[in-house]
Order: C-alpha cells, then sequence, then structure tokens
C-alpha cells in the first residue's frame, strides 16, 4: 500500500470534473484552491480556441497535463476513418499549442464492427497519426475503458489489450492511461500495470458508486465507491509513474453544485482516500 | 462461423425471461410453443415448493437444463458466509427434486470486500458446498458476470477467472456457464472458450442493447444488439459443447409485453441469430 499522499502537489483536475465551467472559471477555480495541474478537455478549449486558451494557460501557471480526448477511430467507411483521423490530427496540433504534453486516446467503437476489426482499425488510425504526434512532440495514451462501453465507446477494454497495442505500435509516443474507474475490476491488473512499466502516461482517478445510476455520469467523488485506489495507486508507481494524479469525474450529482465547493471536496477526497 | 439453426430442438427458455409468468404458466406457455426445455430461477420456484414443481415439470415433458441460481458467496462475516452456504445446500436439494442436473452460481461480491479477499471467498464457498452436490448428483457452473456487476453480484467477471477457479476446485463436478452477454467484450474469449472445452456446462444467449438504459433489465431479443451470437457458439461448439441454448433476457421492455408473443418471437431470434 502507498504511503497517503501529505499535499496537493501532484493534483491535477480535468475541465470536465467541474464541466459546468468554462475554462477561464477553471483556471481561475483551481489557482484560487492552488490545484497545480489541469487536463483540458477539448469541449472546454473550442470557445476560446488553441491560441487564447494557450496564452490563458500559460499565464496562470498551471501545468497542462494532458488533452481530453483524441481517438474514436473505428468506422465503416474509409472516408469517415479518415476523417477521424484527420481529427486526431488536429487535436495533436491543439495540444501542442496549450502546452500539453499528451493527448489521451479513447479509441472508438461501434455496434455494426465486430470487435476484432475495431480493434485493427484502431491500431491502424493510431499508425496513421502518429508521424504528426512525432512531429509536434505530442505523446498519445490509449486509454482502456471499462467493458460496459464496449459497444461505442471504446473496443479497447482492458490494458492487457492497450499493452499488447502499445507493443504492437512500437514506438516511445505511444503509452497508456491507467483510469481506476475502468480497469479496477481487472483480476490481472497488478500484472499487466507491471508491464506497461513507463509507457505508464497518465494515472486517472475517481471512485465507483453502488447503485451506479447512470452508464456514463454517475462517478463518484473518492471515497464514495469500492475502487481501492491507494493500492492501484501503489501499482503504479512501483511500475515507475511518478506524474500527476488526474482527478477525472463525470456526474450529474457534482456539476449540479457549487464547483468551488467540489474542488475544496476534491482536494479532501485526495488527501484521504487517493 | 455455425450453421444456423434448423429448428428450436435445442432451445431453452428461462422463467426469468418470461418473469410476470408464474411457473405454471411458464411450463405451459412454453409446451405450447413447441419450447422443449426449462431453466428455473428460484423465484418461480417459491410459490409452488420443488415437490410440486418437480411434479409439474415431470408431467409436463420438459427439460430441466438448469436451476438459476446458486452462489452470493462472500460476505463480511463468518455467519453470514455460512448462512450464504447453506442456501446453496438448498438450492442443490431444490435442483435435485425438480430433475435439474446444474446450478448456476452468480458467485457474489460486496462493495466492501476487497476483489482479491471476494474471489478466495467465493473458491472457499464452492469448495464447501461440492460434497453436497456431488452427493445430490448437481453439477455447480461458475458464471462469470459482466465487469459492470463487480462491486455487488460477481467478482468473477471473466472466463479466465472461472476457467481459474475451475481448475484451482478441481472438481468434474464444477465448471462454466458462458453468458454471451457478460463475455462478448473479452478479446481473450475465443481462446478461453477453447481452454474450459468440456467444463462448459452451459450456454446462455441474448443480446447487448445500443444504447443500454438499465445495468440490469435492458437485455435485448438475440438480433437486437451487437453481440456475434452466432460466431459465439461456434466457439463453444468446437469446444465439445452441445448442449441446450438458453435464452435468458431480463427486460423490462420485454416483460411489459404479451409473454406468449415474446415465446413466438424468441423462436424467431434464436433462428435467425443464434
Amino acid at each position: 500500500m502507498a504511503e497517503k499522499l501529505e499535499n496537493c502537489s501532484r493534483l491535477c483536475i480535468h475541465t470536465m470534473t467541474t464541466k459546468p465551467w468554462t475554462l477561464r472559471e477553471a483556471i481561475d477555480g483551481y489557482v484560487q484552491e492552488g490545484v497545480p495541474a489541469i487536463t483540458v478537455w477539448r469541449q472546454h478549449l473550442e470557445p476560446f480556441g488553441p491560441k487564447e486558451a494557450g496564452k490563458m494557460l500559460r499565464d496562470s501557471g498551471l501545468q497542462v497535463v494532458s488533452l481530453c480526448r483524441g481517438g474514436f477511430f473505428p468506422a465503416t467507411s474509409g472516408t469517415a476513418r479518415e476523417a477521424a483521423r484527420n481529427d486526431n490530427r488536429r487535436a495533436i496540433d491543439e495540444a501542442a499549442e496549450i502546452g500539453a504534453p499528451l493527448i489521451v486516446l479513447v479509441c472508438g467503437a461501434a455496434p455494426g464492427i465486430p470487435l476484432p476489426e475495431a480493434r485493427q482499425q484502431i491500431i491502424d488510425g493510431i499508425a496513421a497519426v502518429l508521424p504528426h504526434a512525432q512531429a509536434a512532440g505530442v505523446k498519445l495514451a490509449i486509454e482502456p475503458l471499462h467493458p460496459m462501453y464496449a459497444d461505442t465507446r471504446s473496443a479497447v477494454n482492458t490494458l492487457e489489450q492497450a499493452n499488447n497495442m502499445v507493443v504492437a505500435l512500437g514506438s516511445k509516443m505511444v503509452g497508456v492511461t491507467v483510469d481506476v474507474y475502468h480497469v479496477w475490476w481487472d483480476a490481472n491488473l497488478e500484472g499487466e500495470i507491471r508491464r506497461a512499466g513507463e509507457s505508464i502516461f497518465s494515472f486517472h482517478v475517481c471512485d465507483w458508486r453502488t447503485p451506479t445510476r447512470d452508464f456514463l455520469n454517475d462517478r463518484g467523488l473518492m471515497g464514495e465507491g469500492c475502487i481501492e485506489i491507494r493500492k492501484i495507486r501503489a501499482w503504479v508507481e512501483r511500475a515507475g509513474f511518478r506524474g500527476p494524479i488526474e482527478v477525472e469525474i463525470f456526474s450529474d450529482e457534482l456539476w449540479s453544485q457549487d464547483q468551488a465547493l467540489l474542488v475544496r471536496r476534491i482536494k479532501n477526497a485526495y488527501l484521504r482516500h487517493v
């Protein structure tokens, strides 16, 4: 088991965690509470544009951890697959412009595409945009998503699969994201985290509520659920990861509350349960 | 890919699929439509009792495929774990009395119990009731449940885990249930089905709807979703399984409709999509 975290020096918050806030409000709200780092979602970036957002972020002093999200490579037509690749190339440009060294990939899936085919399209899609990422100096992290998203969001559903893809792609620019929400149930998790080693590019935390009332937007604050977050943190740290710990929570309940108060609750939950 | 099924000779329906029907109505409704086999849920058994139900089933000529369900072994106290084992022993007696050669185990989980501990409690629980099952001549099938149920329903979430437990328990009376709903997303499924081989004791079908509107009761009729059911059937048959194909659908939508019509829709969906 890892030691308790003594302060918030590694804390990062995703703009989606405080979804009602604009990027401007999120930056100010995080700085106000001494949160040192931010992961920017594209929907929060869009109203400002990457140039203006980049300036805001640099002026704030916040560390930009990653841009969320690229991916969604599988599609039934070649035209749609090429459009997805172009969108990923745009995301890479945006990441470079706001100073994000990493893009998290939600790799995609579609009910009409058999999973093995979707998985191959994902590998091909990442390979196709990789030169663009290399040129921009932006890394790509494959995030395995919970199997309950295998129909429409990601055909990559275990860390084992993500690790296999990293091996297949064979580039130092491609790694994985470990999000406890997606992988906590996996009996092979400890071993696959060890195997991932230095290719763990990012680490996301939240909690699994019982009962979970919505497939997408009912994640819990750390400590509100059953995930052994600290144990999983110990595993990623033993594998060599020492980067930011990113709080990514989608929750209609938390979004309906005062977001400044939510940031304070996140800090408390982070110190107690991560 | 397997050949299409030519008739309904292997079709079995779970009483939970026609939940609004009593066991009496289910027996009559299945016989009426020429469905040759039934899996009985304990909540449908309870109002009649196993003796009376056994007589009804024998008189009907239906093949009794299994009793659903045993399991739920993990608990925070030794007393509660012993109560769970006793309940499983009662289920074994009921299965023997209604002529069911098999009990399907939904193994259990609890938010307060770490998964590795829950998994050990499951193995210990099965081992504890195994002599009773052997004496009664009733087999036990470990059913891996979808990872979205890892908090409260089952800490066994992949066929790999179930296969490992079968190996650990080392008895011909213990095998696995392959339910497409729970395992369709798994990249290792084909290999683990091959590995399971003769320990595949039963095979359940339904479909994964997009979007799925409820964690428990929004399964689809075969063909309404994205699961490659026929491909998975080919895998279990290649592994040696030639038993009944059980339709197990929990659906508030389907339960609200005419159940006799539902049985006819099941037969059509079975012939077209399984």
